[in-house]
């Protein structure tokens, strides 16, 4: 078990979209054994802040309106943020925040929602990738 | 050979200039005798559908008037799903379509290219990759 | 050291967040020991041009206009060229230019900055990779 090593996600995008892929992949990983650490950077981070975590965050341009539209219904019904809690009680699953991103944002940790457990830089982030690193 | 694990590529976005880039890098996965995994999901799974895959897909928002019209005359002369096909021929590259994003868009398997192989579970895909993840 | 192998990114996107995002991980890979291997495509590749690799690159389209303001000031502060020349004194950090885009966009080597060490094909990038691909 774990021998692909872990899976270390970049959460750049903050589209509601991308934030649900992430989360599948990060409920995914933690089914099959395997440790994940997701990095919370630019508009991925500006999405776990606690006073808009759960407003309307739009889809990736090429949605369009139909499809922006059906990923804020989808959205509303299986939030990404309900599903990383499942990911956490299913498994091994680490949300930093990035620091720079931080300084970037002028944030400080009690801005952003208890999801996330940390605030890390990157060579930690870098040190703890065993396996995959990807960027969303 | 495939000392380094497979490559898995989870395929969200649903331009032909992104799907462009996917195609190369199958090819380039198959060539060098590394197993390739693609796992559609949204606007990527849309991009497969039977009724438009060889329609115009558009490019990233950075293509500007000119770049798109550029990814658009090349996709006409050398369009993703051919150079899919190319790689099939090449090595071993399986395509299935994420079994959430089907319930998504509310299609079945018969409304998929013929280039799809199945549809599958984020944890089949996951137990797959024994190398990278990348999302593109 | 370099136990998890290279750390290869595939730079496709061209905007200043992501390719600051990009020039983060390089520093971050390179200070841990990792050698990193960049691998320019589409509108990454086309932001290296020699007569554009300082001009403003706008801001990944969930940015908003507010964003795209924080964006532009930081990348004047601390542009992502900078930090990637950083990057190269640190470790072993390869820059290569996708042999398929120059071809796209019918530039030469010349056009490019000189962070650009060579111009390759998908192959030899894929040979290289003994690590992550991540694709930005």
């Amino acid at each position: 078990m774990d021998e692909e090593g872990s899976l270390s996600l970049i959460v750049f995008s903050g589209t509601d979209d991308k934030l649900t892929s992430a989360a599948i992949l990060a409920i995914g990983a933690a089914a099959m054994g395997r440790k994940v650490n997701l990095f919370l950077q630019y508009w991925g981070l500006d999405a776990f802040r606690t006073d808009r975590i759960t407003s309307s965050h739009g889809a990736a341009p090429e949605a369009g309106a139909t499809g922006t539209k059906l990923i804020a219904e989808h959205t509303a019904k299986a939030h990404w943020s309900e599903m990383l809690r499942q990911a956490k009680d299913i498994g091994t699953v680490k949300i930093a925040a990035c620091a720079k991103s931080m300084e970037l944002f002028q944030i400080g940790k009690d801005d952003l929602d208890p999801l996330v457990d940390e605030v890390e830089g990157v060579a930690t982030f870098i040190a703890d990738a065993t396996g995959p690193i990807t960027f969303i």
